[in-house]
């Protein structure tokens, strides 16, 4: 859809002789060396002829979603989203009353939450987001990402997605190149809207999975989402998921925390021209800023390695004119 | 490729005036029903304002491949691999000598193995296809498939390719459907070729895969494929493989064998117009004839229960004017 755009907008300037700035394909990009960089990287591998060059089918790029294409603060979407089940579904369970990591989602005790770790998270997980059919996950996660509001913006979680990033998407596949995300979200809580706000499709998303059951419900073929975990395509998981889902390494990566380190290095750390990027979000004013010692999309030991691994690192506050379509 | 191609002659016809018959996308497919009801369907779904029309980013067609796009006979061409790679290990394994299933390869001593059952085959698999990176394996997958012979048709394997079905991947997708491989064997054994033989890329693989590890080796991200089973995308495990990879139900689905049967009811058994096959091995002389009661690709449960699901069965005898290009 923006890739069609910007083909459209480039040959009515061609044609109607406007200057050459209209065709600028990341226009929320500001001029300096992450942009340059970028561009002179997609120049490179086009180029027919070129020891540089890829053949488009190899023209593979992986983006995190949580924090590189969509906002990650104060709170991953997804654990939003598990709180509101928990609460959702507190009627049917009254032992939740009781019980942590639930209590303390019920009592809004965020402090008493963060106690509970990566186990209580987990906790959390299982107990909203299996049990059901996909059908019925997809559907409930659908409802709920559609009426959901972001805390700080008031608005719909799917319009916080950094419009210089779906700007590099676009100008990406018109490329030629094949977009995924690869994420530590949760697979199919980013399918159902993927092709909308991304122009990535269910069968372009990575991410993290729970197993699945086979059963035929009266007459009705359906898969049963199980609790138990498949795959953690989060840090050394990125690869795996890549390799299992796409069967090539990317060309290009883009993520923003230590949860990527491992993609980058998987897409950077081979023959022939590649690249790695990171946003680093410095923009406290139009979104957050964050890296270290942030509980969600730390960046820290990527952040050390960037320089010695040629990663290019974005700051959101300097590098981007915008952060969001609305701004 | 083959879509290409298609498109050209089409055009070619078009402007030269040459009879309709030059423009026929199934040229080896015998006229009759399961040739018009694949027709049919192509044409009830491609066609905009009507009920059954399905828009194109939903087209999605899944695809066994053993016994399906390729001969599967006299054993899976995997398993070849699989013992030809324990003969080529065996100088590294004395043991192997006396220890079963190994034993029973080195051999040739094709009932002992069999009487090792599933069990056995896993212990092949596990102590051929791990234990390496995923670059290695594809490389001695790879030059394997170079220089195999077929035993009874003394050519590569990658030539048992079903030329009806090669047209019909061609023709759906020139019908803006895309294909996918679904399939029993392992997802990195066929992805090096999956694109040059079928059109298919290595992102469109669905497979039975092993767990791997991603590990820094000297400065070298590598994943190393470990002993240990990840999905078994057979019978069942098909849905699971295809909600997994794909994220989206199909509306076409293609098998021959009984593993194929929760595939066959995954696709056709929603709403909507749908489409299932079963290509049924009758041509004895030209491929083989087999069904209930063989080891390799067992079409029974299916068979019975065609009918009642509205599957086509196709006789390859009778269906399709020649089973491979080399006829």
């Amino acid at each position: 859809m923006l890739a069609g755009l910007l083909v459209s907008t480039a040959t009515l300037s061609l044609s109607s002789g406007v200057a050459v700035a209209q065709d600028d394909p990341l226009p929320s990009w500001s001029e300096g060396m992450p942009k340059q960089s970028i561009v002179d990287f997609v120049s490179a591998v086009t180029r027919e002829g070129t020891p540089d060059f890829v053949p488009p089918p190899e023209r593979i790029a992986t983006f995190d979603n949580d924090g590189t294409l969509w906002c990650e603060q104060p709170m991953y979407v997804q654990l939003a989203f598990a709180l509101d089940r928990v609460k959702a579904l507190a009627g049917k369970h009254p032992e939740w009353k009781q019980k942590q990591p639930f209590k303390a989602v019920l009592d809004n005790d965020i402090s008493a939450l963060a106690k509970s770790g990566e186990k209580g998270l987990v906790e959390l997980v299982m107990a909203t987001h299996t049990g059901m059919s996909t059908a019925e996950f997809e559907k409930i996660a659908s409802d709920w990402i559609a009426t959901a509001r972001h805390p700080k913006f008031k608005r719909p979680y799917t319009e916080l997605v950094y419009q210089p990033m779906l700007e590099l998407l676009a100008y990406l596949r018109a490329n030629a190149f094949k977009t995924f995300i690869v994420s530590g979200g949760g697979i199919e809580f980013m399918r159902p809207w993927s092709q909308k706000i991304y122009g990535i499709p269910p069968e372009q998303v990575v991410g993290s999975s729970i197993k699945t059951k086979f059963e035929v419900d009266n007459g009705h073929p359906t898969l049963i989402r199980l609790p138990a975990i498949d795959l953690v395509d989060d840090g050394p998981g990125k690869p795996v998921g890549i390799n299992s889902h796409i069967g090539r390494r990317p060309i290009a990566a883009f993520g923003n925390s230590d949860g990527d380190f491992q993609m980058l290095q998987w897409a950077t750390g081979q023959n022939g021209r590649r690249f790695g990027l990171i946003v680093h979000h410095t923009a406290a004013e139009r979104e957050y800023a964050y890296d270290r010692k942030s509980p969600f999309g730390r960046l820290d030991k990527a952040l050390d390695a960037a320089a010695a691994n040629k990663w290019v690192v974005i700051s959101m506050k300097d590098d981007w004119k915008r952060v969001f379509a609305f701004q």
